[in-house]
Formats: C-alpha cells, sequence, structure tokens
C-alpha cells in the first residue's frame, strides 16, 4: 500500500550506514545516512547501533521486515553470514538469509556476500556489491550484463540471465591511498586538484596492452623528476593509470568484445563513478551509469525473493 | 704495480657508503662500509663527509683517482651529473665523467647515470646500475646479456656488444613494503619468515601470463580470509607474486625467448639475488649470480676507459 511502510533496507558497510523506509510499491518514505559503518561501531555492538538508528522507525511500526546488505554481514560484522557461489542471483541471495536479534528485540535479516573461485583455485569475495547489482537488474536486460563497482576494493561482474556468473577483485583504489600515501611517488605530488589532461595522459598509458604494472608505476616518477609532467599533475596521473590499468586487466578477464560491446554499468560514489566514466570514454568504452538506490531495490528484490521470511528461519 | 694504491672507487648509494682501494691491477687492498648513504649526510655536505671517510687513504697516497658511482651523482646528492643515454657502456660514462672537490680539497669524480625514453615516450632512469653492469661483463660475452638488479625500484637491462642497449624499472621492492606496512594486506600477515612453499606458490600465480597485477594482489587478501594461506605465509606469498609478476613483466618487456635462453645475471644484496634465483628456478629459468665486487670492477674500467682524467675537465 502506497505511504504504508513495508521494508526497511539497510546497507551498512566499512564506513557508512544508510538505510531506507520503503512502502509495498518500493517508494522510499524516508532516509537515514550517517558514518556509522562497521569499523566506527564501538565494541562491536551493532545491536546497539541499530536499535538507536532504526528503532524510531520500528517503534511507529513493529513487525516492520529488516534486511542488511554489506560488510555487516562479514567476520568484523555483526554476524558473519555463509557466502552464495556463483552464479548468484536474488533467490540464491534469499535462500542464505541469516536472522540476528538485537537487544530490542528486532529481527535483522542479513544478505549473504558471494565468493567465486576462479581457474587458478584462487578465491574471490564480495559482500554488498551483489545486492546493488541485483538492485540494476531489469526486466528486458540483454543475456549478459557486465557490472563495475569502483572503489577501494573494485569489483567487475558477469551477470548472465540475472544472475553473476563470475566477478573479479581489483585492488585499485586502496594501491592509489597507500602509493599517494606512503610511496616515494607520493613525494612528488602536489595537490589533489583533478586535471583531466594528466588523468587521460595517465588512463592511456596504463591501458596499453602487454605493458605491465610495475613498470608503467615507475614512470610517475620518471615524468616529474625529468620535468614532462608538473607536480600538481601527477596524482590525476597516477589515478588515470591505474583505473586505465584496472579496465585493460578487466577487459581481458571478460574477454574484451563484452566490455567493448557490453557498455558496462558503473555502480557506487558519484566521484568515483564519474571518474570511471570519464576513463571509459578515453578509451573509446560507452559506460552507463546504474541507479543511486541499486542497494535499496537490491534488498527489496532480495526479500520478495524470500517468500515469508518466518520460513527461513 | 701490485700492492701499491692506483685507485679509490666509491659506490654512494641511498642508504650506504661503500669505497675500495685498489691496486693497478684491481686487487682490492683495503675496504670502507658504513652506513653514511646520501640521505644520512647531515646539510648535503658530501664533501665533508667524503674527506673524513676517505681522508686517510689520500693522506697516505697524494693524487690518487677517485671515482664515485651511484645516487650521490643525483638531485639529491652531491652534484647531479647528467645522464648518458642509451646505448651506453664504459667508453660513454667516461665521457661523461663530472668532477666535484672536497673541501680537504681531492678532486672526485663522479659517473653519470643512464636515461632511456620508451616507445611510448616514457623516460626511465638508473644511478648506480649502469656500473655495476659494465663490472660484470667479460670478454667472451654472448652478444646479448640480461641482468637483473633486484631493489626498492629493480632494473632490467638488456646488454648487447657490451653497452647497455635498454633497460626498464620496476617498482616491486617498493610495493612489497608499502603494502605490508600500510595496506589491508599487511593487517593478515604474521612474521616475515620465508616460507618457501608459499613464496612458490606466488611465484606461480604471480606470473601467470595475461593475469594483471591489481586482481592477483587481492589473493593476498582472500587466501588467508577463507583460511586457504596460513597468516604466517603471507608475506612469503605476497614477495613471491610480486617477485613473479615482475619477471613475467620483464620477459614480455625483452621479449621472452631472451629471459629463458639468456640466463639472467642477478646483481645485488645477498638475500634478494637469493630470492630471484629462487623464483627465476622455480619458472625453469636459469639465473646465475653476478661478481660480489661488480661496482668497483665497473668504477675501474669507467676510469681505465676515461684515459688521462685531467683531459675531462
Amino acid at each position: 500500500m502506497a505511504d504504508t511502510p513495508a521494508l526497511i533496507a539497510v546497507d551498512w558497510g566499512t564506513s557508512s550506514f544508510r538505510a531506507a523506509l520503503l512502502d509495498g510499491s518500493g517508494a522510499i518514505l524516508d532516509r537515514i545516512e550517517v558514518p556509522a559503518g562497521i569499523l566506527a561501531i564501538p565494541d562491536g555492538d551493532f545491536g546497539g547501533a541499530f536499535d538507536r538508528l532504526v528503532g524510531p522507525w520500528l517503534q511507529q511500526q513493529e513487525g516492520l521486515p529488516v534486511v542488511a546488505s554489506g560488510m555487516i554481514g562479514s567476520r568484523q560484522g555483526w554476524r558473519e553470514t555463509p557466502y552464495a557461489t556463483c552464479p548468484a542471483g536474488a533467490a540464491d541471495l534469499a535462500e542464505k538469509l541469516v536472522a540476528v536479534t538485537s537487544p530490542g528485540g528486532h529481527e535483522v535479516w542479513l544478505v549473504p556476500g558471494v565468493m567465486r573461485t576462479d581457474e587458478d583455485g584462487v578465491p574471490d569475495v564480495m559482500r554488498g556489491e551483489e545486492t546493488q547489482i541485483v538492485g540494476c537488474l531489469a526486466k528486458g536486460d540483454p543475456p549478459r550484463r557486465v557490472f563495475v563497482l569502483p572503489g577501494t576494493h573494485s569489483k567487475w561482474a558477469v551477470v548472465e540471465e540475472g544472475r553473476i556468473g563470475r566477478f573479479a577483485t581489483f585492488m585499485t583504489g586502496e594501491l592509489f591511498a597507500v602509493l599517494r600515501e606512503h610511496s616515494i611517488l607520493g613525494r612528488l605530488m602536489v595537490g589533489d586538484t583533478h586535471i583531466l589532461d594528466a588523468f587521460q595522459r595517465g588512463v592511456v598509458y596504463g591501458s596499453r596492452s602487454g605493458a605491465g604494472l610495475l613498470k608503467q608505476l615507475f614512470s610517475a616518477r620518471t615524468l616529474p623528476l625529468l620535468e614532462r609532467l608538473p607536480a600538481a599533475h601527477v596524482a590525476s596521473y597516477l589515478s588515470g593509470l591505474l583505473i586505465g590499468h584496472e579496465i585493460a586487466e578487466a577487459s581481458t578477464w571478460i574477454g574484451s568484445p563484452h566490455v567493448a560491446a557490453g557498455s558496462p554499468t558503473i555502480v557506487g560514489a558519484a566521484t568515483l563513478v564519474q571518474r570511471y566514466a570519464e576513463a571509459l570514454a578515453i578509451l573509446g568504452i560507452d559506460g552507463r551509469t546504474g541507479p543511486a538506490d541499486a542497494a535499496v531495490v537490491g534488498i527489496r528484490r532480495i526479500l520478495i525473493a524470500a517468500g515469508p521470511l518466518a520460513a527461513h528461519r
């Protein structure tokens, strides 16, 4: 019923807590967004934090289903939920929902992460991104869609017939941060204004097929050292180099025709989405932007796929 | 003349100062080795430090030629010397020797670094490694030899007809250090004992052709997270992964048959040389170890190529 609360969707990650109160049609009636990520919760008292943050909504209407995705279901979170394995869609995630109960007596259902083991026997994991991807899917989608979710640990996923068929993680964001702050490369950087020219130069060089990253990185030292790149441009150049390299790696991993032909959907924080869209455009790849509330939509779809939650207890 | 001092060779790098007193045949009569690298010299008083360290030798015999290689010739050193460009051998380096004079009146000749610009217009530089390479060459060498000089910024070089034809830098050592100390990967590491099994696993995975480093790095998180790699093995695994990836990148850069067929010569500090020899062996590549005093031998060859130093003033 419109305007009557029907679901609370929580996207609880490492650095932020976002909750939405939805009606039966999926419309968002109210929101909470605070920097209460799991690393910011004292003594691991996630239940207490939940009651303080979401309690007021639940006092207005008791018994609302609550579903949470993200790092809250990790070992460092409220409870570690088992991983679903690829291929994984809404129904597969719904099957593995795990209930926890807050001190205030509220039941919260945690969405599982997704795990995959690659051809080399090396595992990969995601927590939270699977729900965002589910929230981006639509009826009439082509049989195969490619997603990129940029971040500290950037994820690329191939969705086939509505389920995450495979995915891979790229350590781009974290590598940029540690190199800027702790390496010799950072010492030659001045400022962090985004310089599109320098970013583009980095994207093009970083994406050069056949060139390795360990060698490419040194260019962020030699170019300023030999005064072929101004110090104020180095951060943008390095950012472009790493993102360009990620796109090249991901293209190889996916099989490049799929990236070029498939218009990857970019999902995440606005600034990063913008950077990745720029980088894809520089490389002649058409990227599109995912919906802003992908996690909320994903949670609702998982809940619908679950049917009556009592049956999952 | 044997036993009579004829040359002082100084290898003055970022973190250490090594000097050798040689007779006319190249035999080493005496040595100084102290942690007085250029970063440890107060107020940039390199001349004063030189007089204190090497003065006693020069008091015994005045007018000995003194030649120094390494970062002492960089912008952060005594004086920035111009780079020689590839191809560069002993004679090319000798041509660009630059003299500085210490407060005590001693003349010191600085060996230039070497610069190269690759097909993408990106420059690369070395300072010190060129002298070590020159010191490794021998009559009867094959027309092409490959060298690897592992370190913070690892160098690979292809020597053709006695001159460094091209080289490339790989940021392997520094990347390992910043990832271990400042990234999420470091948090799962316990201890730094070298575990050959884990190192080997890393080398094999890191060298997989076609796989990208940004994706490979994440395995150093997921393997321990999913209890497929003990915490005490993670540092060795990551070290192997990076070195394996460097060897694969360098092989592509050189044209892999040359690495496989050419038995790269490994030059540097004993522990690192050992690790690289292990990694090459794991990948079925025959690596050989360079002479211990490569820098000293190289300096002597550059001096011989220079002829009378007065002509270079």
